[in-house]
């Protein structure tokens, strides 16, 4: 029998969330039936709900940085019991057994499903954790360990794994030199992960006044982007460089940052195209990519690390009736770093 | 005392190639004194000599794809003696002390020395290999493999290791299914040094015209870009793409036959920022990069690879006074794959 719900969920593009009433279903053999306690909010959230990407079907619920507690699960279910404290991510569903999720990145799966917004494997469409439950696959659902609390655990599960993929992609570890572009949501986790990991961390940003924020955040240096003379100081300084900058900016200064064989790693949905020279790769073989979240097991290494090394996401706690207010001030930058929902308000 | 040379030289951008007279350096302590045999035609000399990419200094004797015979050396070089044969490519200078040079990447020095339209140590500009001698200090010059002819072993200089480079840098191999760009000089190498890799090679061609040849030289597929079905086809399927096209083309279908964590390696010195989408490369973390030549030490390494494995360069011999046609046919694609200058016509 389905599941009673609420949510606050966008109706259109153009109105603020409202709530709604719906159902989840009822656990399948597979599922995890989560009481949600705390949902964080994401800039993609905001991106779905007014369809600045395209294709959002309504009603949408948005919401992928999701914790809370078990309190059913299906009979095939074996790695969780009621109780337990548990986190999803941005992904509740993929094929498994293909060659992506084989080597654990279903983030890459044809088949992977968004925890909001995609169409889910009964023709349902997925609605996110601005939510007071969901239902869920339970090879999705992450531990929460003791050490983290509820609420500043939220925004790891798409903030912290979408800097920590690239982290640990590039394998970058003590005494690596790591730049990050953009101090928001993600960047300040791309920070603080990139410092427990021993690295020497370089907060690069066009505004001056983010230098204190930055190094009270772990970074050890700064430097601003606008200013052609310390970029100029920072050439072939890098080893890797997260840039969680979401608008068009100029690549090009960034490479030149690189030092020989550096990536410059995109993690912004940047819908123009980036004018990217040879010229400013060539001569140290520097490379570009752009990473996506990551896979599940990396999830759960995130959140053990962050666990094991106090690394906590800096936060601000709203009800849920703040939520379009939240977006506002989201826009404008307004918030250090990460809105989180307190679910116990819905 | 100088040495008096010969060469055929560009005085301006705008006439042809001329007979000129010049000296070469006494060998210093660590130089070896060449008589060149054969000289490689890359498309960089043409852009040299024509002051294509700005800052030509003239005179300008263009060739850095050398192979000769030791005729003397001096006193502090152990490795060669006079009647050694031996090649030289594009670098005849750098740091050797720096951790580029360390770390046998020569090319990344930021004090490299060019074989020609570089300023020396002396303070003169380097003359390259339309010549029929040169003077290079012994950390520069390479040995050729008794197996590997004079004429053939010339392309391997610039082409070889340009190609060879990445495939190694990459790390490909036996299965590693592998793209290549674009099938002149460049491109017919990276075909060659990739099959004897053991990769699975696949020519990516605007030409339909070229697959026979392709599979001539050991590709295992051919795609023709501009076919939207092939290309579809191709989605996500390499680990590698070399690309040896040095004009302007669209990056972004390319980057889409990566598959996850493959790289697209750009060759060509385009001149025009590409235009590359977040969304080309973010569901299969894809990567962009650029590379140029290769070390010394790998270079070294490859000749040896070549010899062994028995690869060869497909080359049209010509004759010194034929440079300024063979220039023209360059430009027209007319050449199957590289021209190599007999240097006894000089």
């Amino acid at each position: 029998m389905p599941i009673p719900a609420k949510a606050w969920t966008a109706f259109d593009a153009d109105s603020p969330l409202k709530p709604w009433s719906f159902e989840r279903r009822d656990p399948g053999p597979d599922d995890v039936l989560i009481e949600i306690k705390y949902c964080g909010v994401c800039h993609s959230d905001l991106h779905f709900a007014k369809n600045d990407l395209g294709g959002t079907v309504y009603p949408l619920t948005p919401g992928h940085e999701i914790v809370g507690v078990v309190t059913q699960v299906g009979e095939g279910v074996t790695r969780f019991k009621p109780g337990d404290r548990v986190g999803v991510g941005c992904l509740v569903g993929a094929d498994l057994d293909c060659p992506e999720c084989a080597a654990g990145e279903e983030q890459f799966c044809p088949n992977a499903i968004g925890t909001y917004g995609a169409k889910d494997k009964d023709g349902t469409r997925t609605q996110g954790g601005y939510s007071n439950r969901i239902t869920v696959h339970q090879h999705f659902v992450l531990n929460i360990p003791d050490a983290l609390e509820f609420d500043v655990a939220a925004p790891l599960l798409c903030a912290g794994i979408t800097t920590w993929s690239p982290l640990r992609t590039w394998r970058v570890g003590k005494g690596s030199k790591v730049g990050v572009v953009g101090l928001g949501g993600l960047g300040h986790m791309a920070v603080k992960l990139a410092a427990a990991l021993g690295c020497e961390v370089t907060v690069i940003s066009t505004s001056p006044g983010k230098r204190e924020d930055a190094l009270a955040l772990g970074a050890h240096d700064f430097v601003v982007s606008t200013d052609s003379a310390q970029m100029k100081a920072a050439e072939s300084r890098f080893d890797l460089i997260i840039d969680s900058v979401a608008v068009f900016h100029e690549p090009n200064p960034l490479l030149r940052t690189l030092a020989r064989d550096g990536t410059l790693v995109l993690l912004g949905l940047i819908p123009e195209p980036l004018p990217v020279k040879v010229f400013s790769m060539l001569g140290k073989r520097r490379r570009l990519a752009a990473s996506p979240i990551g896979g599940i097991r990396e999830t759960q290494e995130m959140l053990d690390f962050c666990a094991e090394h106090g690394v906590r996401p800096e936060i601000e706690v709203i009800r849920i009736d703040q939520i379009n207010e939240a977006y506002e001030r989201m826009v404008r930058s307004d918030v250090r770093y990460r809105f989180v929902i307190d679910m116990a308000s819905i």
